[in-house]
């Protein structure tokens, strides 16, 4: 081919302050209560001259945006993380010049009192609630997108689960199964189609459904029960625009006990670590309004 | 010094197939049970002529050892981890005959049911339950020794807890506080006196005492803490002969938000990753009989 | 706002096997030679009777996708990483009916000769050499894109960067500076605009003009850093079309000495984790041809 | 068993800081040096009031032996880690009253000049040199051991290696094989008969040597190879008194390719994760002077 000669411009871009972790401690009553958070910010906005020049002018520093993280965790507290992310992303966006755009991700780590003890928990796990606030523009054209999710969701079921009539080609050496364990580790994200909905009612609401989905699906692939769960969520909240699951399929095999004259009926299973299958549905409404930069990730690994 | 010229000799070694992901459900009826874990098998005996000779005849392969560990988990599967690992112990010194010790380390994962559905389930934690068995010798010289134990249990309270009156020498900047965050990620091991005990039953058991321990008492530092944790486990199970605790300080610093005319008591807190404060502490039985073997990890850095 | 009313669709979607660890030894002649990958393949296509029905007849198992992993890297390992990636996506494209494109990713681990020894390695790093081929349509509207790069590249400068002049609000407590350590773990992903070139040779000289780049300048920002590579590279090779550039800055704390009457003029710093700056940067040539469907990652976290 | 009666009592404990993170740059001239550590300080001593009355008066803050890590790596740089290490452990045992024993421990990170460049690097790895100083004691009961040693040293022979004529017994189903991929991630720790030794000079040593003996050896099985490997250091550094290696077999299983006709003559591997098997192998010297607290790992799980 003949060598490019276009000008060499800068492309898209932005920058922020990753992983702040604050833990915000409710204090006012004996009854303690605790948000354990790790926020990150990230702006757009017209950087040009930092890149091309060096010149800083417009660039807030990483380091006061941490300080606004802080800060907005003592003066915005009262609400879900989705409020807190609205307030830090507009405020960037509303306070700060030369930003056209911020991102707020935030992962909110759970905890859970230890008996009904006012002041000590411990963290339960392993799902970690995730949100993702995306405010752009201003007057007319401002727009706002709630993305929240969880992920690190683990969830077997030991049979109820298939696998047959797939396609097969030259390299085809799978054996169908009508049972099966079938387990995942889930990432699930499901886009607000407002900017004001029950935040942590919705949050406990969607978990339920998918994890009821799950199990009480006769499994004919992880694709089809990926989808099940996804179209669930959509029928149970009507105010959510999309759903998006990233799983993979977390392989466990059947133990060859034969060998031994031991047998083996679905109870022994080595749990495999890679390669491991990975599949991505979205499941969406066809009058949802648009995304926009909802799903304009800024930690992921792109 | 002058240089040495002994002779150069093979000291302690031990062999072993680590990190068997062996899962095991229970499908004798319609409501299924589940068995998650990592199983590390390790020998001692004499191996000599393997190292210095590369001479194979009294070398167990891992993957034997392998094979050993999931055929057991079909037919030693009616007790605890701490039966199964038994079994595997005895095993490995009965029945293969250059072994004079066997170790078994376990790290068993939790799982909760989805609602009560009969074969559905998600992953909780982050805690893990683990177990180390250790058996050596055999007729007069058999001893065996069973430890069991968690990892990963992180806790905090949000008040409670102190530090002050402490040394101070010229490197000593800290100030005293009277209300602090203390948490902790809490790795707790336990020996037995005997082989056979109530193991599940005790796990739970250990496990509340030390969370009821940790709450309920007005901290005036880690050690205490743990201290006290683990006097309390030691009162409540005479059949404990020690418990060893090990504790990172997971410091939480107050955010300095006065300069932005925010008041901060007490309320936002920055998680700080590294470095931490790590304390071991061992509360033990003056009646304990001895430890022997049962400490000698094998998993570990060491 | 109303509820949504719309009916309730399968939206993108694609599935694959992640994370197969192929090592590929050659040794057709006495002096071996390594090949040590992490390859992931994934599938768009028609699959809407998957998600929908649990009808699999046009998907191909994930197990299929392993086995042609594994295969291609006996039958087609005779260039590079890219070659090997395009056989692949090819050929699922090609020969699988339902697949529409084909997204291949690898990570490709660097070892390095023990001497000069002809079967001996040590692996290095801890950088890692990447390649992402998406392959889609066929005949006339047959597109296919390259992307090869670099991740956890760390590379720090002790001086000859600064960061002043920028702008300040009312959280801004940062003190501007002349001199400072700037550090950083780089990604780096750069789009070919053909799918012939000279896949190793660049990516050496790619590797190459960077760390120049990042030596050679007087940083002012990191941002103008970035910039700055990413311009020389596409300087230096004019059938790139673009490349981005992803790094967190890695802060390094200049540790308070002075209470101690000890001087610290830029000597002990403390390397901190969290939180950190993060910066996306993207250089383009405006001649370059559209990126299509080039940067649409699967195994990250989105 | 009759419950146990005896008094409870506090056992070994410790404590420190772990995990600083310290980056000394060396500029007192135009070419810059970098040290990048991770030290870790652990001290023994008269705590029981601590940890039974949670009196503070002899325990030295974590965060001042924090300061004084920094403090020292100002104050106390010109020689390898071990010297600095060793200043750090005396400094604790004979200036703070009840400490009767501290344990410096270090992970030192390998950083690579970028090209000649005077300020510039890139980090190296993945291994990473180790350093663990223990001191114990006063006057004549002073005692001070030092053990050197490197991790995650990453290597791979494609052929030379073997296993066979191993022990059978019915759980045997591994074959026996002459030719196969020996492949680990070595940890090797030495400890010094002395106090003063050239230490850099005696790691790079020490590393050649292994990797020498490791390429050169034809591999009866990898115990075979790390006793050879340990007494070929022994041999070559007549101021050793032991080493230890730890070593899984990172197991790279031949893919079968047969069934789809394709030949497989040791070029095609599966790099597996788990399980692995784990050797633990010491050589020593007949005449080596005690070990003492030299192996007592801080940081290590145990």
């Amino acid at each position: 081919m003949d060598p490019l000669t276009g000008r060499i411009v800068l492309g898209p871009n932005r920058y922020g302050k990753a992983e702040n972790r604050v833990v915000r401690i409710y204090r006012d009553t004996v009854r303690h209560e605790i948000r354990d958070l790790n926020v990150t910010s990230s702006l757009r906005g017209d950087f040009e001259a930092a890149h091309t020049a060096g010149d800083q002018r417009a660039v807030l520093p990483t380091d006061s945006q941490k300080q606004t993280i802080f800060a907005y965790a003592a003066t915005h507290s009262g609400g879900s993380v989705e409020d807190y992310g609205l307030a830090l992303a507009r405020h960037f966006v509303d306070d700060i010049g030369p930003v056209s755009s911020a991102r707020i991700e935030i992962e909110d780590f759970p905890w859970e009192r230890v008996g009904d003890h006012p002041y000590t928990w411990t963290r339960t796990g392993p799902e970690v609630r995730t949100a993702a606030i995306t405010v752009t523009g201003a007057g007319d054209t401002r727009r706002e997108w709630v993305v929240a999710g969880l992920k690190d969701l683990v969830v077997l079921k030991s049979t109820g689960s298939g696998f047959a009539g797939f396609l097969e080609d030259p390299f085809t050496v799978l054996e169908p199964t009508d049972d099966r364990v079938l387990a995942t580790s889930l990432v699930a994200r499901w886009r607000y189609a407002d900017t004001a909905a029950a935040w942590d009612r919705t949050y406990a609401g969607v978990r339920e459904v998918m994890l009821d989905r799950f199990a009480a699906l006769q499994s004919k692939a992880l694709q089809q029960t990926l989808f099940e769960m996804g179209r669930a969520v959509l029928e149970a909240f009507p105010y959510l625009a999309e759903i998006r699951l990233q799983a993979p399929n977390k392989h466990h095999f059947l133990f060859d006990l034969d060998r031994f004259g031991i047998p083996n009926r679905g109870e022994v299973f080595h749990a495999d670590d890679r390669p491991y299958g990975l599949m991505h549905v979205t499941v969406q409404r066809e009058d949802a309004p648009d995304a926009g930069s909802a799903w304009d990730e800024y930690t992921g690994a792109a």
